[in-house]
């Protein structure tokens, strides 16, 4: 075990439009901050910079909000058209209170809003989630890869809400080549004890560590966790997801 | 804004007993493995060294358990002890169903088991929650200040689980002489639009973060978070949590 891990900010990424290529985005700005990516590597890459590069954006002009929307809007006095939207974008409502919108998204994500972003994009239009948030890791980590002759792994995140606790962390949505928990389950504890239920997220903590260097209104998208051990396997961030059987507060 | 953080794990703090002092372990560990405490660090503490130096361990054998204890006990093949040692905890209970009890504690906190634990414990005995983690860290910060003549500060930190997601992330409970949410609202954000509703849980993130260097069966209690800036102010780990009014999750 190593126990020394840096995060380290990229800086000079540029805002994306639909199109581009975030992993030549990222090569680039690696290249001109001078910043080597190494074997191991976990890149960390904000959900918005993926979503506009992929198109997932949608101009509120275009947007007629059913009667519902319109009306739980003027209620709370949101924008009917973006209520519209993240009704749209979610399978399944789990809570439409008090002005507050927690939705199931079609991936299963469960989250405020569905994702739907209004911060850090151009007026008058909104984000969505990426349509496969594993598939964009895997896009970012293949051309990364082989742009650097490096084995890495890519997790896209996003910040997410918590009930029972204030403020946002940033979360895993999609992953490339790392295993998104470690299951100590069956390992001894210190006092030879078998550790019992213990499995830890480790994409979302490595989301929530390289948060630290993105900061929400910094602009910047992309960080680098550097010197973490983990499993390195076809994985997806739905493990992340919490099957419906076992999950208490659907 | 610093781009790099680093994450320190603090070798060699042993096994701690009731009556020790943590703050003195950990200077101890510091100092054998020459890592310098500088101004700016942020300690990260896992809560179970600390119950233990607190003496906030339960003997099972003196546990006498009510008969709904032993009823959910038998139901789900539990030890009544815990179960009951669990129900003393909890203020109240959140959920109680398929084995897995979510309660709240007396300090607030939402989690499985009112945070009760039966790994890396002696055996027939279980750990609580320290009784007041903002105290905890207070005193670990400024007997840590005083022996190496820096400012810090530290978050006492325990895994909780989380609704819809799988796995265990690191949290703040207790903090000292760090603000625990950043909140952007007001700022700009790249198009010049003011920031709606983001407010960061740093002091989660912090911990999270940490808990990549700790691991859990690792014996690593402690890590220190370098080079990351924050808000120094006397502070609480309870502005973590969401007040009842705006909890759609009660």
């Amino acid at each position: 075990m190593r126990d020394r891990i840096e995060l380290i900010g990229v800086p000079g990424i540029p805002e994306a439009a639909e199109g581009d290529d975030v992993a030549a985005l990222i090569a680039r700005a690696l290249r001109n901050a001078r910043i080597e990516a190494v074997d191991g590597d976990v890149l960390v890459v904000a959900q918005k910079i993926v979503s506009k590069a992929e198109g997932r954006i949608v101009k509120l002009d275009s947007v007629e909000p059913s009667a519902r929307a319109q009306e739980w809007a003027s209620a709370y006095d949101k924008d009917a058209r973006v209520v519209e939207v993240v009704m749209r974008e979610s399978k399944r409502i789990v809570r439409m209170e008090r002005g507050v919108l927690i939705s199931e998204t079609e991936h299963g994500f469960v989250c405020a809003n569905a994702g739907v972003d209004t911060s850090n994009v151009a007026e008058g239009t909104v984000t969505l989630l990426p349509k496969d948030p594993d598939a964009s890791a895997r896009q970012i980590r293949s051309e990364l890869e082989a742009a650097f002759g490096v084995r890495i792994a890519v997790i896209v995140s996003d910040t997410f809400g918590r009930p029972w606790r204030e403020g946002l962390v940033n979360v895993a949505l999609g992953v490339s080549g790392i295993a998104p928990l470690i299951d100590y389950r069956g390992q001894k504890d210190s006092h030879g004890n078998a550790l019992k239920v213990t499995v830890i997220a480790i994409a979302d903590e490595l989301a929530s560590a390289a948060e630290l260097v993105m900061k929400k209104s910094a602009g910047v998208p992309v960080a680098i966790v550097r010197g973490f051990d983990y499993e390195s396997r076809d994985a997806s961030g739905l493990e992340l997801i919490r099957v419906p059987e076992l999950d208490l507060f659907r």
